[in-house]
């Protein structure tokens, strides 16, 4: 099930892979500057990254998939219009400041296009905005138009990493995947779920491609690939203003098998979603759900989502507490709810490969317990300590393992599965959205 | 908004109202019996008690609502058939497990009704069974008929309070309302959201009345105040699987006002379900969230829920954060993964009444910050601190106030709207939730 399986004794190894991921496919280059500004809103020093991915030519393959969520930000907007254009050159991204419902925010984002298209010898519409940290503050426009110059001239096509380190915000360690095949690549970066001080988590993704793959089909492909994997994922069911993932095709190598090329970008996609939960905050557990036997992979998908969202639950994972009880009431909750008319009694669930749940009857013993309890161990990322001021925080900035809790839920009455990304809930957690204010 | 806005300055003071609160109504007796017993699946010893609510006579005239959770406790499978019985003399409670996909669990709980109903002169299926507690586990029914004679003997007319302190289990205080009307009352306990090491939270609320209101008034009058309180009600999103609500009537006093009962009776609900929720794991801030020109109840009361169990907002309130995006974000999550023809270009916000939000834009400025930081303030119910074993815990076992935060959102789109009640997550939760055990 896991695509990959590495482990990393120190940040040192895990840097040394992440250089090894990094190499720029054919006809890009990445560039950022990072400065200091006030914002209006509370007018105590900030620092922001600009970051700009350049196409040495502007390609009109291109796809990108945005938020749902019905108060959009302004680069969302913008964004949606930039679909229908014939070509985009360039992306655009802040981080710091997610320039949502604020003021004038859509024209703000579309005088930044026109600042950066204007050095860069583009249309102001060939450039795809991106935005990413606190809702409801309003951007510091001049002082991004001033250090446009900067990033423009550290534009570099050897590596993708400075562009994965530009947009963190408070992630722990940059997120890179790459696939290699039919002579060319296809690289992603990662943001998120990070939160910056003091407000809400954003994702954003950006996939870059020199295998020339024609717009519409790309489109199609990229839209499976989200739905298969970034729409598979939960930190906390809160649903970012900001979510973009974004794909640019260079076109500089011929594409002569699209179905290669979409089982790799599913991979890239589906390790880039688990990278950015196991770097969500204050996660110290990794959960993977299968749900299979279901009448719908909809079902399946809402059920597994439920179980990585209940906060009981997460809870118990958290503590290494093998609390089968929370598991079943999930799956409960959501079938009482939701779909009332199907028949539990035929319900099988395994818990780290261990039988626990046999036809909707527990099947429990002391043994079992030890087992189960022994299987969270294993997939911690870290132990969590009490801090002497209260505030906790995680003590690693880099992945030790990929493991996952691994719980596997059969209906028993379809044929349909699918497989959900989500998360413990820890101290961690609260104290990163909880602790440092007021 | 609030029926009630007691300060308890000290747990006696609390107590003392508690106790003015208790008189049980005509017709009722309860008693109680506290053991030791050793569970099956992890043999410590462990402490039950169990509630016994007694009618002088069996009567017709009863009412209960159960969970919508597919996997229902074997109580709850009972309870159900007992709503076809011409009547119901007793209602029979334990804590500690709460008998849910147990093997024989179904059987265990008819055979403890029907050991308490051979001494109470009753027949078996004239009593209620309810279990809260350990999902998992089954239930000791050999020490349950040992203590039910204890329990039998200890059944009094005065107080309702021993049977509100009998069904708890990790809650902090017990939960008593009343109405007084018509020459008689309501009277009404509810347990939870407490958390029972190491298993999930239950939900249990009887109502006597000596009120003769006939069966089926009472069943549809229940059935719209538990809409309109418990159901309006999230601590954490998660649907116990034992959640049961029921009412019964000794017919002592004829009732001469349906209306005139429902609104007492929709009172009573209300304030039982705030109880919970300001007694709820962890709790520190009660949020009551009010959507209004929705265009139905349900959406109103759809986006209500979202915000109150919306993580990152809930951390935020925790933290005395006035953190209005997250609020936004909670808002266009519900919106655009589920209505999205709404339009929110008309959206007004207030937090503790303060205007925050005017058509869909913000309207910040650091002098309202400050009021909705004090706001946050005044309706924490303690300070959270920093303990030596890291396992944070509330330092109060009453509530020092009944104040709420007060979030208003007016959509603007129609003429519907719902009150739902909520509250934030915290460390007290995480840690009476994850961290006491391996």
């Amino acid at each position: 099930m896991p695509s990959t399986n590495h482990t990393f004794p120190s940040r040192t190894e895990h840097r040394a892979w992440l250089a090894s991921q990094a190499a720029l496919p054919a006809g890009f280059r990445v560039g950022t500057a990072r400065f200091e500004f006030t914002p209006f809103e509370v007018p105590k020093p900030a620092k922001m990254t600009i970051t700009l991915i350049v196409l040495d030519q502007p390609t009109p393959d291109f796809a990108a998939m945005f938020t749902k969520n019905a108060f959009p930000g302004a680069p969302v907007i913008v964004g949606r219009k930039r679909l229908e254009e014939p070509k985009l050159g360039a992306i655009l991204v802040n981080n710091k400041i997610s320039n949502v419902c604020a003021p004038g925010g859509v024209e703000t984002s579309e005088r930044l296009c026109a600042a950066a298209a204007k050095t860069l010898g583009l249309n102001a519409s060939e450039i795809l905005p991106s935005s990413t940290g606190v809702i409801g503050w309003r951007l510091p426009a001049d002082a991004i138009a001033a250090a446009l110059p900067q990033a423009i001239s550290s534009l570099a096509a050897g590596s993708i990493l400075p562009a994965a380190e530009g947009i963190v915000t408070t992630d722990l360690y940059p997120k890179i995947r790459r696939a290699d095949l039919l002579g060319g690549s296809i690289v992603g970066i990662a943001k998120g779920a990070g939160m910056i001080e003091p407000n809400m988590a954003t994702m954003l993704v950006y996939i870059l491609t020199d295998l020339a793959v024609p717009r519409a089909d790309l489109r199609k492909i990229l839209a499976r690939s989200v739905d298969r994997s970034f729409n598979c994922m939960s930190i906390d069911s809160d649903t970012s203003t900001s979510d973009t993932v974004a794909i640019l095709s260079s076109g500089k190598v011929p594409c002569s098998d699209l179905a290669a090329f979409e089982a790799a970008l599913n991979i890239v996609c589906a390790d880039l979603a688990e990278d950015v939960a196991r770097n969500g905050e204050g996660v110290r557990h990794v959960m993977r759900v299968k749900v299979s036997g279901a009448p719908t992979e909809q079902t399946a998908r809402a059920i597994a989502k439920t179980i990585v969202n209940a906060p009981l639950f997460k809870c118990a994972v958290a503590g290494n507490d093998a609390n089968v009880g929370r598991l079943v009431q999930a799956v409960g909750k959501y079938v009482g709810a939701n779909e009332p008319t199907i028949a539990l009694g035929r319900t099988q669930m395994k818990f780290g490969g261990i039988p626990i749940v046999k036809d909707g009857i527990f099947a429990l013993d002391p043994t079992k317990e030890k087992a189960l309890v022994a299987h969270l161990k294993s997939a911690e990322l870290y132990e969590s300590a009490p801090p002497k001021d209260g505030v906790f925080a995680p003590p690693i900035d880099f992945p030790p393992h990929e493991r996952c809790v691994e719980i596997e839920v059969d209906l028993g009455v379809g044929s349909a599965s699918a497989t959900v990304i989500g998360a413990d809930l820890t101290h961690e957690y609260v104290s990163e959205n909880a602790d440092y204010r007021s």
